[in-house]
């Protein structure tokens, strides 16, 4: 005979956002490594991606010809490859009590599609009350960094750039503008972390951060 | 100076829906062939597919492997293939007075993943409205065979199946009572045409049917 168990306690879902060159993969990784040193089950993950199937919708999203997708197909294909997420990772994983903290979620598609490629905000709206219903992070980072500095940090990583990368300046003014408006309008849920420091220094500030918001004790890096 | 010209008509839009094995290609491309035959200018698709993108939509839905897609996941992808299609192909053509013959549209996917996987059809309704809006099918038409049938034809073709012409005959018995349900409460939209006869006594019925509901002279075979 087992004696009844106590529920396991409930993961918390953190997310990083920002456009790019903001240090989103760095400092997710970085976060991870520190929970898991203060003895948190963590798992980390990305969007779009983090199943299989997710990831060949990333592969479609990522590497099609420029204007490829109309922006609704692409808010789509965003949504299709993050219900997959849901179900597959990050639901089961918090219910079992594992953190998850995943670089991207729905406020990238916000301004990404909807700030940045001017797609209809309340459809979009709309769209994530279907798929996701009234599923929220616990806490999002939204780091925060002036495109141009992005844009010289990502053409340093040598990487072969994708189809957002090669947008204009236009276009990543208003998905940086986006991220802020979002911010602003959900300010329990989100905090604006300057990415402007070093990695050491930005990634103090997120742990401190995190533990304030998250009624933690100090994380040590 | 030209003088100015009249608008030219839109075409119609037409949808050839059913389970495997109906008969709905073979039917469709002899549709476009009589309705030429008649001087209309015709265009033949399909979906999943009509453009490059949402062919390579099709490719991640059909050879996936089994369970490889939540149900949501699954609509979403259909509807982010169908956006495409409708922006690229549909939409233009039906603009310039070109008719569209379509061999499958939206009834599938509410036959498909509505009546057959389960998901929960009023969220297929709700999606629809943010993607396609009012657009409807001018006319489509319901070829219903019995899924036995069916299956002996799909494998007579000879090619390798795909995942949903795996699935068992309960899920095909539930597509089907999905298409004759969706024709039922749109009897103005959809005719049912039983698919049992020859090639030929089919495609002389979709003839009648289309001169019929689009108030047309006889279409020739």
């Amino acid at each position: 005979m087992t004696a009844a168990q106590p529920a396991a306690p409930k993961g918390r879902f953190i997310t990083l956002e920002g456009g790019e060159g903001a240090g989103k993969s760095t400092q997710a990784a970085l976060l991870a490594d520190a929970l898991r040193s203060v003895g948190i089950p963590v798992v980390g993950t990305r969007e779009p991606g983090g199943t299989e199937g997710a990831e060949a919708i990333r592969t479609l999203l990522m590497h099609a010809p420029d204007q490829r997708w109309s922006a609704v197909s692409e808010v789509l294909l965003h949504y299709a490859a993050r219900r997959e997420h849901l179900d597959k990772v990050i639901l089961p994983m918090l219910g079992r009590g594992t953190w998850v903290v995943c670089d991207r979620f729905a406020d990238s598609t916000m301004a990404y599609q909807g700030y940045g490629l001017g797609c209809d905000r309340q459809m979009i709206r709309a769209l994530h009350q279907l798929v996701c219903g009234s599923f929220r992070p616990d806490l999002t980072l939204v780091l925060d960094v002036d495109p141009g500095l992005g844009r010289v940090r990502t053409a340093g990583r040598g990487q072969a750039s994708d189809r957002y990368e090669r947008l204009d300046d236009a276009f990543h003014a208003q998905v940086r503008a986006g991220f802020l408006a979002i911010a602003a309008a959900e300010p329990e849920r989100c905090a604006v972390i300057a990415a402007t420091g070093t990695v050491a220094e930005v990634a103090d500030q997120i742990r401190r951060t995190v533990a304030e918001r998250l009624q933690m004790g100090a994380i040590a890096p």
